[in-house]
């Protein structure tokens, strides 16, 4: 089953906070309600919050009376300002937004609006479809990166609940399980939203991967220890020169893992680099409610009225980055350049099917 | 109100897996009490753990039934082994333990069971007494480290409720609070038993210092965007290179702090030196319970049947620590001498009131 797919105009995804206790699939029939789904977490991971974006254009498409392609086409385009609004650090959001977009505008020139609509969403079903290809194409790229009896850390959740299916660093983990390496995961639980406790300890229970949950704060007892091959994390937006914005706890495991000689891996595809940005210094972080941090579960843990602060994610400087794998192979540093190269590679025109 | 103290032929103490919801005091009356309390962490902090332990010593003397010195020295005795026992890491423990019992061996020799036990009640006070005392002296010679308008992070919880009273890295803000200065304290939450967000954002809120909490995984976000002129933490043993031992999520902290040319601190008394321990290597670490991982507020957080590791304390190496704040003064690198120093300043002999 796909965290995320398109099913008689609507866009179902499993609602991410209700796990590990309840699978509870949400049907969402408006655009409002998607940008909700992801602005509350209901779908979380960069590449998952991609696709529910651009299944959303589709639905904004679908659900739009308009009797002409350009009437239809600024229904649309209303729809991707409130879903773009939606999380404001993962650029996988406004890539797919943007992608979709521009083929809506070159279709909208001459099209009605029934063959519009169709041309919107084959092109959110690509996308989607574009994302578990790419993720096992990362799976496989990186697989090579971890040794037969690994023990790796794991921080938030990477695995198919954040992306469509198979998952980003969780991927590569799968690869090499996939690949009958033994691989031992100490899952960060990831604070303050537990989606290492919740989500990616429910995904390698059923994926038959070993694994013992910590806190975030014990990750640097057992790297000092020298207990661990490498740490594996995803990526929210990576800057032109490899700053990498993930969440919250990323930067201060990849200072530790660095100090400690353990090799830190990004994973990422291609649409989380954002050549726009020059550094990490440009990457907006969002700054959520603090009651994340001052409850859970929904009981108090901290006094009444205490305040908190709850920046979502962090900026891991390009230095403490051993290699950022991709669906284009894995890049090494000086990341300026090969990020570039990837980034071109990816990008590089070809026939648009549909076209 | 003292978080330890004695009162009718009973140890008080708070019981601080209670707040900060509520303010719970429990009345001890036998030594199995006593060290369960300290091993279910009714009381942590390594300086209060040490008066509790000597307080356990005096109960043990309190309720032995021998007609003789040494019938009774030997119950206080088996008594000390029960709670040195409780827990491992914190040197303070075997030390109050060790030193009672040494006032009571010598005392054991000519006197009576009812000398002998007075002898270990007073000594018990002593301990108790001098900590109040010690952590008022660190705390001044701290504050002068804490410049007005400072920002500082602070770890797991070092307040009143860690020691008798007053605090050792909280004693340290509560002094330059007192002095005028104004202090801002990001309050680390301490996973996995949340004694940032439940005890230090609780005596912050009482003490009237401003505070706010956050995640543990997100100082390095604040480390690194500047927002830090210190961090202080306490410490359980400090080896004599300097090493230190603290609750889990310190070393992480010490490592990004010093990547980011913030000092880092360490506060805590003489007693908790233990020149025996060459380095941090040599320290036991404490594994606590995975269920304090799996699940909080008696809500589960993964996934029935997962796996936890939870060190209760990790070791910084002491090229990360700034310098060690004791009760004999600020304390600077190397070590290895002004550790040394200190311990033979704070342990020379001195006259012994009652002997």
């Amino acid at each position: 089953m796909r965290t995320v797919a398109w099913d008689d105009n609507a866009v179902r995804l499993i609602d991410q906070r209700a796990l590990p206790g309840r699978l509870v699939v949400l049907s969402l029939r408006s655009v409002p309600e998607v940008a909700t789904a992801i602005r509350d977490m209901a779908v979380r991971g960069a590449p998952a919050i991609g696709a529910t974006a651009a299944y959303g254009l589709a639905l904004a498409a679908a659900n739009a009376g308009a009797d002409t392609g350009a009437a239809l086409l600024d229904e649309v385009r209303a729809a991707a300002d409130l879903l773009r609004a939606a999380r404001p650090t993962a650029v996988n959001l406004a890539w797919a937004v943007d992608r979709v977009l521009a083929v809506a505008e070159r279709k909208a020139v001459a099209g009605s609006p029934g063959a519009l609509r169709a041309c919107i969403l084959a092109e959110a079903e690509r996308i989607a479809d574009e994302d578990v290809a790419t993720n096992r194409r990362m799976g496989a790229h990186g697989a090579a990166l971890i040794r037969d009896g690994a023990t790796v850390i794991h921080h938030c959740n990477t695995g198919a609940l954040a992306t469509v299916d198979y998952g980003t660093a969780l991927g590569v983990i799968r690869a090499a399980h996939e690949a009958g390496k033994r691989v031992h995961v100490l899952v960060d639980e990831t604070r303050p939203r537990l989606q290492g406790a919740r989500l990616t300890a429910w995904e390698l229970d059923r994926l038959g991967i070993a694994h013992t949950l910590i806190a975030d704060c014990a990750a640097g007892y057992f790297l000092h220890r020298g207990d661990v091959d490498a740490v594996l994390v995803g990526a929210d937006r990576i800057a032109a020169n490899g700053d990498t914005a993930n969440k919250i706890g990323t930067y201060p495991l990849a200072v530790v893992a660095q100090a400690n000689d353990v090799p830190f891996y990004v994973v990422a595809p291609t649409s989380t680099i954002d050549l726009a940005r020059p550094t990490g210094d440009d990457i907006p972080i969002e700054m959520r409610p603090g009651d994340e941090v001052t409850s859970l579960a929904e009981a108090a843990i901290a006094p009444a009225g205490t305040d908190a602060a709850n920046p979502a994610f962090d900026v891991t400087p390009h230095r403490y980055v051993s290699a950022i794998v991709t669906e284009a192979g894995v890049l090494r540093p000086p990341f300026a350049a090969s990020l570039a190269a990837a980034v071109a590679g990816a990008r590089a025109p070809s026939p648009e099917p549909g076209l």
